[in-house]
């Protein structure tokens, strides 16, 4: 039913009885699409803040992009709608709205275009979408096939709704000139200082076409009548009315009214998308459908092209062939491109949380460790002279803190050194260090050195008479609220990771011959950790924090929220769990937040209210912060687990998060192998039968930390001051791995086994047995052969 | 097709061809649920601000109702399937979702309740639909009759959209105990502080049945399968699957199997709305469904029963009986009704625009004058020492200035003066201006005389060195928004207005005996009369304004937002137009402004924004501001011409405003003759295709004005000082007509006819002749016969 195709290039879904929910997206740098299976699509573009071309029928609320979003008969979305001239029988590909179930049918997700064929009564359809790199618009392709032995005779109407545009002018009319629909609106807005805003935005929405239709309409009543979308009335016409929309809900539809021989192929392009004027689409016009270069392709061919090549640019630093085919099809096509995806758009917001802004860019230390830098260098730029990172990273110089950006937060300087190291260790680049950074306050001047050594005095500073570090209104977790709003509560997760911060921090100081800041570091980190097992140990776990009435919470007494991940997964890095206490967390988590889709954030989930708490306590069970099996929680404490070793309890929980190829999980989930949403449906013992249900939000941190799971740990393949360092963990089932690895400009060839005659990792380079298991002073003419031999 | 029926309590449409989008609505002290006869719904209720408890499937903007918003195949709704359980056919009630055209129709639109009789292959389902006079909730009875010669085994299954309660947590579920469908949401917020706000909303939707269902489900997508809504796969099985939803899209949907004898009837009640908790839903049913009184009635039908009471006495100050027999059922009976929703409910806001407060209040005035009075002390306890009155009117502790109320207009102090001559005309009420009021501050207080006269003086001094009063942001007219934001622009209707307005206080001045004071105000209304002329008059009519670079706007020169409306009708009331300047003015109204669906506010609409004018230059062509038929603005001008004897031209403006019985008027307005919206789309010379279509909005200050035209124009039955005084206007095509005039607690029983003896209207009491026509000193146990006679 699932399956990767043409060098992996596209995991497709192949002749399903029930069409599931499944999706996938396509990003430049201006835009993302949210492309469903059935046809209807979520589109959003940057200018700078984001908008949308193809709208809702009612006036939607701006807001983020909300998780399992409901579909509905009249959402936004993408179609075709086929009449066979001689009998009237009509169906729509993909799917949507008019729900025949076709002959055949493949919906073929890519890595830079989406792609469709639907078998209908001897009618091939093809869609195809891709995008430009730059440009926010659709390129789209359909063609239609005969395969039937007689003469057909078709009316093909490509179908593109628009939707409610404005409540305050909108209209749409056939342009002959441009051979577009084009549907106007104007921004809806009170008050004259927000005129200046939005009389740039672009608030056209068009479809241009690069063949004359027979006929149009752009009036979505009109084309609906009352027949609706599902059975529209204006297609029972031989032509639709070449109509307009004033001040009434504009619709682009066209319609090609063609004679097809047995065998024949008809194909047509179609640019959709926001533009200002007409002029501009004017340009648009001549750039993609009418210039061509010298080899006769025009500028939609060679976006195509340039798409494509652009989405190859963001591959990732491993090649991987293990026994587990998912794992590599996942892991050596998918994984890298989100990754890249969150570097390079920065989940199309101005104002990215400083968090997500400096994790993302931990990633990109994989693929293009030079935006990582800038970035880092941008993030600084911002931090108050006191140390404290703000809440948001401003991107854009009309862009302000918005929604969760206005609530303090206490985490963001922690990530500093932790996302640093990851680019340190790729890299290798000290020199980013002793770059000179302004303050927010653009009167100091430091390095970066002295910035995170003044983001680690704010984290020693910002805490209680115990040495616990205050939550304020959230850490990591933003609806944890009410923990501490008063000013007395404490994050339990905040004062480990802080452990966990002061010695990264330690060992960057090291290798920066900064030994005696070093040493307070790592006497820091310690001192933390026994504050840490003093107030939070509760047993069996770490407890999540103290509330402003000294309440501890996460522990063994609690109803709901008994225990949480997070505390547990970062005792493992920060060295606070002894090797008894480890291994009695590590039980508890399997005990009470291990679930078959993974490990859940907290357990049992909030059901009622916690005041003393906050909102987290009032998300659904299951969803989100409460209970969900959040993905970027459960990738730090595999992230821990690969820390102290546990290999085999690592590799299992990895694999949770890779939405499977089998059609019970795509049902479950409703998800294809392109990416890991920020969450699966948890709540797994209170509310089984949701359990395991995809967010379908692929705006997460948690894949720079698969990464790093991959890279620090199963593979062990992490880079350091001297070079690489080899240290393998793979799950025991495993007898042999091999890896590329691209590293510092070098290629090395990884081939890892077992063998029986060693009793710990031995690596050979060339032959050649290295004793410390780092390869040093690598070459960049040299192509590495690397033998790693690892005890049964 | 339309009629009114049973008393007048109904407006009908039966058996239409085509379903048009008519629509009626109730409301009560709490919500307003806004009905269309396809059976989509909109309702909103107040705690206290608006909420809602039948969502769209999507997340919708918070926003004010939207004009002439476009339903869509999951727009919220209230409907019933039906299936024949041998034949499997389906059809729902009223007409959507599956859009079978019935073989009989009607729906009633009545003034207590919303009614549709349904029949469908001899199966009649008769749906209605009233509210409590207090609580936020939908009282609905479903009858189904068996209309056929044999048994019939049908399912009928009442559907009630819930929709996308929440992105934070939302579920459903059957709870037997209380026989009801129970969802639960919890509103989203983001920060801490604004938890004390959400905590006490009503968060869950509840259907109450008073019959137990044979099966339900909750769960919209279980529901719809892949059926999807116009034809569910849940209602192909035997029974509903009684499903549960977990962060999943509610429903409330019932099933009933039934055998019906032939004439055989069934009936049910449900109940649907809001509530906070599920006792409040167990007390709900204990007393709609369980109490009875001695007489056996429940409280859902002493709920029907006292909502009908409440409109009864919401009744108007006039019964006429004239030659245009649906003039005579609009003002008899809807007329007052839609007065009587504006006063009761101030438009279901907080904080109503200070000019709607009033002029909201004027029309309470002939209903209930003591709200009335309530209302105009409310006004002025806000008022700033300067004279200078809030933009909004704060009606609840926890209420703020939102939106509109945010941008500075200049017109609200015009206000005071003219809503309450209305109120002083039908009262003579004058101790309301000895009541003592604070101003804003708290600190200094005055009468109500002495507070208007602060308004006038700061009306007389927000001028420039012309005498022009300044618009700032605005005037009546919110979008005109950039006309004078730099502090230059003027406003020539609002000097016009304040011309007017000091008129009006004079008189009351006067009638105060305040001679000295009174004779000042009729100066200065003269002397801006002469300024008006100086400056606005173009030489065929009035200018709407000079911008802040001193450019005359709506003048003859320009080629959009040639002639506005509003300084042609004000200047009528004010005096500043002389006979000629009428003449001309009334010439120009009709040839550039009159279409066959009123009066336009601007012409030509503006197409292209005018930066010097502001934001109402970019609305859509002839919708709202922007050279529709806002009726608000047609109702001025038509007093205007009462006020000037222009008896012919004024009545026919007048018949304009009322969307006729007529199915040429309903398809093209879609709107049954019960309300007057805020506009009819214009542009009626620029797209005359979409003109004259209703906005289905009926907030509008329209109704006082259109009822004033009543009483002091074409009846002429204007209260003063000393009594009644009877001038009619009545067109000239009319020979007579009869009305009841309840006036200061007296029943008068006006004939007014024509009669060929009379040169000049000659009023008769008893037989008697009134010399000045002014009915003086009247008694309350008199029955006042008054014969009016007025010259061919």
């Amino acid at each position: 039913m699932i399956k990767a195709t043409e060098n992996n290039e596209y995991v497709e879904l192949t002749s399903p009885t029930i069409l599931p929910k499944a999706s996938g997206f396509l990003w430049n740098e201006k835009m993302m699409i949210h492309m469903n299976c059935r046809g209807y699509a979520v589109a959003q573009y940057m200018q700078p803040e984001p908008g949308k071309y193809s709208y809702a029928p009612n006036l939607e609320a701006k807001t983020f992009m909300q998780p399992e979003q409901p579909y509905y008969a009249h959402h936004p979305g993408r179609f075709v709608y086929v009449k066979d001239e001689v009998s009237g029988e009509i169906f729509s590909a993909p799917y949507e709205p008019v729900r025949v179930l076709p002959d055949k049918y493949t919906f073929s997700v890519g890595k830079h275009n989406i792609v469709w064929k639907i078998e209908s009564n001897d009618i091939l359809i093809e869609m195809s979408l891709s995008l430009p790199k730059e440009d926010p618009m659709e390129l789209w392709r359909v063609k239609v096939t005969n395969l039937s032995s007689m003469k057909r005779k078709l009316s093909i109407y490509p179908y593109f709704t628009v939707g409610y545009m404005s409540w305050m002018n909108q209209s749409a009319e056939y342009n002959e000139a441009l051979q577009a629909i084009v549907c106007s609106a104007i921004t809806p807005y009170q008050k004259y200082q927000d005129y200046d805003k939005i009389k740039t935005l672009k608030d056209k929405t068009f479809l241009l076409a690069d063949q004359e239709p027979s006929a149009w309409e752009v009036n979505q009543e009109a084309f609906e009548g009352e027949g609706g979308i599902t059975n529209p009335s204006a297609i029972q016409n031989e032509l639709l009315s070449n109509g307009e929309a004033r001040y009434e809900m504009p619709v682009a539809a066209l319609q090609y009214r063609i004679d097809v021989e047995p065998g024949e192929e008809k194909a047509y392009r179609f640019i959709f998308g926001p533009a200002k004027t007409e002029d501009e689409i004017a340009q648009i016009r001549r750039t993609y459908f009418i210039d061509t270069n010298a080899s006769g392709d025009d500028g939609f061919m060679l976006a195509e092209l340039e798409y494509a090549e652009y989405i190859r640019e963001g591959r990732g630093c491993i090649e991987i062939k293990t026994p587990d085919a998912d794992l590599d099809n996942f892991v050596n096509h998918w994984l890298p491109r989100q990754m890249y995806y969150h570097g390079q758009t920065n989940r199309l917001t101005t104002d990215p949380q400083t968090r997500n802004y400096l994790q993302d860019n931990m990633g990109m230390s994989y693929i293009k460790p030079q935006m990582a830098r800038n970035a880092f260098l941008t993030a600084l730029s911002q931090q108050n002279t006191s140390g404290a990172m703000p809440d948001g990273i401003i991107l854009h110089e009309d862009a302000e803190l918005k929604y969760i950006n206005q609530v303090p937060h206490t985490d963001h300087c922690v990530w500093l050194p932790i996302c640093l190291s990851t680019y340190l260790d790729e890299t290798n680049d000290y020199t980013l260090l002793d770059e000179v950074v302004p303050y927010a306050d653009r009167k100091e001047v430091g390095t970066v050195f002295e910035h995170i050594n003044r983001a680690m005095h704010w984290l020693m500073k910002d805490r209680d008479e115990r040495g616990l570090n205050f939550i304020n209104q959230g850490d990591w977790c933003d609806p944890m609220n009410m923990v501490g709003y008063k000013g007395k509560g404490v994050s339990g997760w905040l004062t480990i990771a802080t452990s966990y911060a002061f010695m990264i921090w330690a060992d960057i100081c090291e290798h920066s011959d900064q030994l005696k800041m070093s040493k307070e570091y790592r006497l820091a980190a310690n001192e933390t950790n026994e504050v840490v097992n003093k107030y939070l140990w509760d047993g069996e776990w770490y407890a999540r924090g103290i509330t402003d009435d000294n309440v501890v919470f996460g522990i063994s007494e609690d109803k709901e929220g008994r225990i949480f991940i997070n505390p547990q997964g970062w005792a493992l890095l920060s060295g606070a769990a002894d090797e008894l206490k480890q291994r009695k967390l590590i039980q508890a988590v399997k005990d009470q937040l291990e679930t078959p889709y993974g490990v859940e954030k907290l357990a049992p989930s909030f059901t009622a209210m916690r005041e003393d708490v906050g909102r987290v306590t009032q998300k659904h069970p299951g969803t989100a912060e409460n209970g969900a099996v959040y993905n970027h929680a459960a990738a730090f404490y595999i992230y821990g687990l690969y820390a102290v070793g546990e290999k085999d309890n690592a590799y299992r929980l990895l694999r949770k998060m890779i939405p499977g190829p089998d059609s019970e999980d795509i049902i479950r989930r409703g998800q294809l192998p392109v990416f890991i949403p920020n969450y699966y449906r948890g709540a797994y013992r209170q509310i089984p039968h949701t359990a395991g249900r995809s967010s379908h939000l692929f705006n997460t941190g948690t894949v720079p930390w698969v990464y790093r799971c991959l890279i620090d740990g199963l593979f062990g393949l992490q880079g350091n001051k001297e070079g690489i360092h080899i240290r393998p963990q793979l799950p025991s089932e495993w007898q042999e791995v091999t890896v590329k690895r691209m590293f510092r400009g070098v290629e090395l060839q990884f081939h890892i086994k077992r063998d029986a005659s060693v009793t710990t990792t031995e690596v050979y380079v060339h032959g050649n047995y290295i004793e410390d298991g780092i390869i040093k002073d690598l070459k960049s003419d040299v192509e590495y052969k690397v033998l790693v031999k690892i005890p049964f």
